[in-house]
């Protein structure tokens, strides 16, 4: 085992935050990316509160801001925590959501009391819990909300979250916040359970899909109708979401990402980043999860490739697993 | 690639069948081991045919025997197929449908043209196809349809049957047969692809189950309550028949072999024999499984262990997939 | 488990075989393939004993009795065993050793008492006990014998053979024999155990290859120059014969396959069919090859695709496992 | 892929350092852990130079001082860069390293100019860099040197030393030191490869150790004596260094770990370390390990029982990959 010795808090935060509570209606949503975008979209269009957005990109707020004509724009997330009393980030991994509320006029520097923070990122389990201990500590309420969806719920908010929180009745509070942006809110228990629901879902559906695809593969090659096949399997015991609704062998059904090219849908690239978060968590907690970390190959692998890393990832089904393109 | 210099048939049938039609309406059965006798019993009570049964353990016969007054026994398979005019097989593994068949005193030496022969065996896709090929060749209809269902879908007449035959007219002929034993009687084309439906669907659900206990092992560890895991999986991408109907995690639903301690059900046994299967289906049809040989593996060795080898297959759960048993 | 109802042996073999000892000197040879041929041609220039031949082309038996006139034909595997007091046969797979050996007009139909009868075919572990029973029960002696060495060595005589056999005298009276072909003749111990140790051999090989290749590709994209990341593996704990002797990196070695586009030396067909024996030995006997498995998944997949079949199995460089070529 | 939007340097480090070159002649040694201690112990007894140690622990402090009655402690690690011009650094993991170099009173507090760093910590090769960089940046010279040969090679001073530095000028000048606690100091290029090779290596040695212990239990299990085999793999293109140095079977060499109930040696935990920096790095790197990555969750596992955690990581041979013990 590793001694501990020299391990110290990994950032000894200190309280700069204001010991004031949060006065002020606004919310604040930091991180206009292309699911950010589309969800701070829904707020100023249903929330009816005041809307301060931020993003490190200029061009984007002022894309965003020229869209949304009441919304405020903030430069600094810090400015964000002092000037709302609801804070939502949306952020591409762990490293981004470590700067934006530790880093140089983070979010920690503005942050009041009674505030509340939500962090829809998808990141690791590890450090969501280290960012809502953080909030916590500073008398705020914390959520971790991960969300599933695509850009599509996203515009459509129609998005699911997964929602790890100190208590019921701070889920409660964040509730109706999220429903501006989506259609399943869903309570997974203690902070950092957003984030373990997350990871563990895509495990089981990355691993799925190849699955499916292995399936379908074999069948095919010893002869059977694809369609026929996908009926048997979709009424028998090895039915499941990758099988009968996101049957990846194109043509089996007429509007999944595999009967058009596998366009849209649900990247190969975020397929492996869940997927090397699960593997991670898994490590970190000492289980076990040998198929798992096969499927983590495999998109990475993948997603690693020019001409797949953008397709949706029932793309497994065409590289049949060791690579080879079917024509 | 293997030189086929050497290779002729593997086994020169000679046409020691009859060439007379079958004239008489009696069903032969051959195997009455823990499947076959039940589904021989469903066919004496039901058929409303004559029937005449085989095994070649004496004393299983008797007792058949006892249990059904009017029906008969045969000393041999040979005499079977020559005083019915349907044959139903239900034996363990490949080699032993080759000895029934093709052996001394088998099949093929009393078969008559113009009979249906149907094997229930779970064997090769390639034997299996073997077997049809003698039999069309000799006048008669041949089907492949292996079960799924267990001991108890033979006993109550739910069995699911997937069916190969060489057209849908000879399936049509042996349906009303098979549904005296059966619920659900599946055409899935061509000889052989009886078999191949159940491997694919077996692989699928080796590999889920296997994905499912992972998973929530993962998410267990991490923090999350086992039930509402479960339901969050239900209801996402990652639902699956292993999840919302057979959840291998004790508790989770009250009546799986999983809150039984994983009695009953379908051995770990069997799942090794069909995921066997499976992977040397797809070795010569050039197909690649690689999560479906891990997952074969780890069947393979639960299936070794006296402890977990008659334990219901959801018991992987249980070995954390590398063998250690929580407690 | 597999009841063993029906499970009479595969092939009751009858005594066709004479009783009457072998009298002549003779060696018989069947089956004068790319490996075969060589190996029989070593036997005719250097043994000094008569030399008789089968091979199911005829073409194949003009070719070798117009190179070397001295040799006479056979037109079936029973005349070799009747015309011949030793007899070594090299074949593709175990269904062409059942038939050679079984079959009509097969060796067990012309075998005489007290011949030695030696297989240098790689086939199923189980069949090659098989063999070996049955000739013991015969009155001849048998041995298992495959080689390693490729047809290079076949060519030279410098072949390996691993062998299995019923005593040390049976082993010690085929040794001259054998190292008119070979220069290793190693004792493995019982019949079966040549077969044994080759696949144990080539199991290890083959991934051990896999991870050489893993290994290199890795610490060249992290930045390494390739040799000199050889040179440290070659001196640390990482060393194996796969990096220091048959590097799969081109370039690395001036001699090997990959500094040649990988052309000679074992292709991926022959490493694919070898892991496959592995497997299925290992899951007869219940013994677990999760790696092994793995690496029979990424052969079989490489040995179907056209470009890379018939390249030595060191090309799984090339593929990075998951199949995408580098250039 | 991730947008970096939001990605600033993970710590922007201030220039702390001084800009005064470093005078003194003095060697500062930070972490007197299990491997530091003896590493330090060395450098005390033979480098000529005064020595100034540090670690988080007191008590460690004053034993190695009262065991060295001429070297100085240091109260924080920058006092250590302060008073020394060679600073060489032993720690656990990345985020000690990190927290050494970078946090409160770490090295680049108190580093001066022209002073040589050596880190011979084993951590993720992306920091190494990082480390590396921001030393070099600050006028001095930067090593990555983790090392090999366990506790007994760190007190008997003959460690391997793999070595990244920014130029073989600064690789020589480094290597006297190094050498009085090593045996083989190797230059793998530039900054980070010192980590690379070491990771490297040790992935291929952690698959092949497995494969080894699958290999030897399969023949065992198929009839071969043991010792038999080790000698055929060991002369065949199987060898490998955990086959013929280091092998797993017990008995098979009467000094290896597995001959003494798997004590010493390089533990388990270690082995799941270094192969989780490695399928890190490489997917990183977008370097596809499908093998290595298996490997690491079978050594996660066994790292993760009581029982075997602390065993050397040949005892995976026991666990039969998948975990029942052999008895």
């Amino acid at each position: 085992m590793l001694s501990v010795r020299f391990l110290r808090p990994a950032r000894p935060v200190a309280r700069y935050y204001s010991t004031a509570s949060a006065k002020n209606n606004a919310i604040g949503f930091i991180g206009l990316g292309q699911m950010g975008y589309n969800m701070a979209n829904n707020l100023a269009l249903k929330a009816g509160r005041p809307l301060i957005v931020y993003d490190a990109v200029k061009d984007t707020l002022t894309r965003f801001k020229d869209q949304n004509k009441d919304v405020e724009t903030a430069s600094t997330p810090a400015e964000i925590a002092d000037r709302a009393s609801t804070i939502i980030t949306m952020l591409p991994a762990s490293p981004h959501v470590k700067e934006v509320y530790f880093g140089k006029n983070g979010i920690m520097e503005g942050l009041h009391k009674d505030s509340m923070v939500i962090d829809s990122s998808t990141i690791d389990t590890a450090v969501a819990k280290e960012v809502a201990a953080e909030i916590l500590k500073s008398g705020s309420r914390a959520l971790d909300a991960p969300v599933s969806g695509g850009t599509g719920g996203a515009a459509a908010g129609t998005l699911t979250f997964m929602v790890g929180a100190n208590s019921q009745e701070d889920f409660d509070s964040a509730k109706p916040i999220l429903e501006h942006m989506g259609k399943n809110i869903v309570y997974c228990g203690q902070n950092g359970n957003g984030q373990v629901a997350k990871i563990c879902n895509n495990m089981l559906l990355g691993v799925s899909m190849i699955a499916v695809a292995e399936t379908m593969q074999l069948g095919i090659k010893l002869g059977m109708e694809p369609k026929l096949l996908a009926n048997i399997l979709n009424t028998s015991s090895g039915r499941c979401w990758s099988s009968d609704t996101y049957n990846p062998c194109p043509g089996v059904m007429p509007t999944t990402p595999a009967s058009k090219n596998y366009q849209g849908g649900f990247g190969n690239t975020l397929m492996a980043k869940d997927l090397r978060l699960a593997v991670n968590a898994a490590q970190d907690a000492h289980s076990t999860v040998a198929i798992g970390a096969l499927a983590a190959q495999i998109y990475n692998q993948v997603s690693s490739t020019p001409e797949y890393q953008n397709l949706d990832f029932s793309s497994v089904f065409k590289v049949t697993i060791f690579g080879y393109c079917h024509n």
